[in-house]
């Protein structure tokens, strides 16, 4: 167990991305609809009231694009409850005028390459990053990402020392976007398709392509990143709901 | 046959996962869908009697995202039972409401790299791993994978000797979570797309995550491990169907 | 034309996967079903009398796992017969009922690694083998495969003599499975999109397994095979096509 | 932030591109179509309207073969916009009988490999490169693209200055097209799932051919460039918009 | 410019492959098939007086397998026209009852590894070469490839002398099947995601078969080909079409 960093976990993550089939929603009459997004947004409030409690979090987004039309991110204490609020939405009679798009499974994480001798569970900061309130920026980016095991660019051959003086130098860039962008790694290990996925919030869209931009440069990345799809959306906020879904 | 470690084969196994189309589901009347459930759970109930008599093995688990919705994992003796069981499914009322989302066929295999000198199938502990019945467990995670034939990393072309070295201390790994994690190995070379699947059963989801991020680091899995899909579920017990399938 | 080793070719082959669409099926009156039954039988019947005039041969097969539901497997003399037999199902009323799933075109082949001298289109037993009679063994095992053009691993850069060398070890260790396991090799390089194609037979499903294992530590498979999607399946005797059918 | 190539960004581009359902088209009364075809242009003329106020540009084209049948580009100042108007297509009648083929995110970017010391934003040759107004070329050319990171070919890896030159000298033969080939780079790190969206328009289809393939043998895409799926279309002038739709 | 081969172009060319969805063609009433065929041979009747007038070629093949059920070749000297073809074609009847299956844009191409000295535009045999009437040949294959750039066996980065050898001797291998295949290249490079497409004709199948396998050998293929999908097919004449479309 020494070489393989160990990492910190909180709550279980689910992206469930989501297409409308308009042209069968456009079919049903006005009235059908309107009882349709109440019911939506019935499901949304219990989501809010998990989350004011501190139970879990979420957040809603429209994807720009047509890999998909929103995307719900719902973050629980356990697996039991992503699969019920995913099943729950299934059942609910806007999913029958949605596609499912994509959708990926994962666990809050903090990687612990940083110095020993404290009990990381007891630092109030890190509890607040293992359950996190997804906050309410203008723009969201998510994709997934392994490391690279590759002939001469195999990340986990490498010693730990490297591996930890490499994620502390990657950890300086994202350091500069603060204030600027709120990033969220969730561990997928285990899980699904990737190793991990990265969840970023801004209120400047432009800010994603700079990190990322930037980050490639940096070892980690340049020699060790093997990235999956990108999706990037809009705040979706609950009175938006309705006007997105108005035809 | 010398190079090629030999391998002990056990019952064969057919991962099924399943998605639910719900909208159709969900047009039924109250009453149909009480029916179809119940012909179901008479499949679940003609496999729990084989169990009982030892004939196989079966789980049933809803799966997180959407992969799928639901997967059984049957365990056989004969690949005609694995193919007679899988038209009978097909050719129930439910299947009608479900879309085949992924499969898998493979054999339960224990890997002989082990001291020689004794016969294996004489050994009860090792009938038990060739014809288990799957347990209960909260959670399961399922994956394929093959060794790497790549460049300098490739797996078949080592020396028996590092192999079995290899796979030793790979074992040793997994070992350390025995009482957490219960691991299936399946054999699919000739009999679907990626050499093994892997199947972990637990009571504590988060332990997946550990044991396959540490084996990452593991010279046999960082050199040698190729890796497809990962499906996560929970277990989905008979008096749960009717909730699950309940709209 | 010294460094290619020429092959020696005898009939076409199509694999035809199958997918049966049950719930359509279901909703046909038994009689309707009875007679699409009868027509296919019809079509197999004359595929039986082209076989006993030793013009062609043919193998249907159960698919285990949702890669399909069953295989026809079709030798002719030629393209243009495939293609009428392959369009004539299509028109067929079972086809109605049924959803491609996968195919692959190739001819029967021998690759001529042989010792020079003698004229092999005069030697009863090579000519039994382009032009054979499919096996009603219990188990059939389908898949492609392409010998690897990879960096140092580039078998179209090796000199004859090691190809040579290396296929002769190779056939050594087809042979010790002589009895057990009936293989026909197909050539598709110029007709579909791996090189090979290879149909397993045996009446001890678990012979693949053994056999395609024991073969990837051959030099040849580890450094130099490139393999494709792997499909098993159990006989479908004509007799066994009207339970299989049936709903 | 040395190391990374700084980007001068200009308006959100939103590549979407649209597969006709000739068959449901067909269905509809003539007059019908006539209707929905009008509500169409109509979005056109907003988007022309918002073109002549210099807030943002759009391009139509067929495109030839089956990856699509036309594809709409819009470039706007926010990623909102885009996303609305994509929601107003898709919310459109016109959409009811056309099916999602691709689309690819991106922003209009000019990579700063340039000699320092001028202040890119107060040059009107820039500005007027990142905002565009696009041509109405007879011709588009599509594709996305990556820097490759591979072994001994890693972009990423490179110093500064190597990238500097290699672009200069990419660029170069890009300028031996000007007057012939209009290209407008769209950068997509973190928006979608390539690096970059290059788009290029001539009244000559020939000159794509020979410009892709005459940079095939710079230095910077033989050993760094990854290419995805290439689209070629025509011009679709709103003139034309009505014949093209007409059945 | 020194570096990169020059080519040649002649007509442009649209690959067009079609399936039939045979259960909803058969639902139709006998008569209003013929009406259908009817309005296909007239387009292809069109096609056949353009080719009379020497403007353009085109040939139609069934395919073997389930890719596809028949190709439509056709050669004209815009991309527009290939265009128009597409979505006449898209438009007509028949179209209702076919499923896109694959294409291929591309344009007729001879690469320039000759000896300088003479302008091939004034060759008539060139010229036949560039705008060729394509042949009524039993069988066609088709298949899409690219030069490799991975690594030490990168094409574009190896100087043009070694090119021209290579594709010398590679020529010659082609030219020893004279007579017996018709290879039409055809240039993809900025209008589909290979960079070649090849298209050959012969009277006998196997020609195919032995001509690929032998070129693989060739340097020029064993390091630098990589290769798309491969499709063989069945000459269909005009005459043949009634009854292909027969049920």
């Amino acid at each position: 167990m020494t070489e393989a960093a160990q990492t910190l976990d909180g709550w279980y993550s689910l992206h469930d991305f989501r297409t409308v089939d308009w042209t069968t929603w456009k079919m049903l009459p006005a009235e059908e609809r309107q009882e349709i997004v109440h019911e939506f947004l019935g499901l949304v409030e219990k989501w809010n009231k998990t989350q004011a409690e501190k139970q879990g979090s979420h957040a809603l987004y429209t994807i720009v694009g047509q890999k998909a039309d929103f995307m719900m991110m719902i973050l629980r204490p356990t697996m039991e409850e992503l699969n019920e609020i995913e099943t729950e939405f299934n059942k609910s009679r806007l999913a029958e005028y949605t596609i499912p798009a994509h959708s990926y499974v994962s666990v809050v994480e903090l990687s612990n390459y940083l110095p020993a001798g404290e009990d990381p569970y007891q630092n109030p900061q890190i509890l607040a990053r293992l359950y996190p309130e997804l906050p309410k920026a203008k723009y969201v980016c998510f994709y997934p990402m392994d490391k690279r095991r590759q002939g001469e660019d195999n990340w986990y051959m490498l010693p730990m020392e490297d591996r930890r003086n490499m994620m502390r130098s990657h950890g300086m860039i994202g350091r500069q976007y603060a204030g600027k962008v709120k990033q969220i790694i969730t561990g997928s290990v285990g899980f699904d398709d990737y190793e991990w996925g990265v969840t970023l919030f801004a209120d400047d869209v432009l800010q994603f392509k700079k990190l990322v931009y930037e980050m490639r440069f940096d070892e980690v990345s340049a020699r060790y990143g093997e990235f999956g799809s990108f999706f990037v959306g809009n705040l979706l906020e609950e009175d938006r709901v309705v006007s997105f879904l108005n035809v």
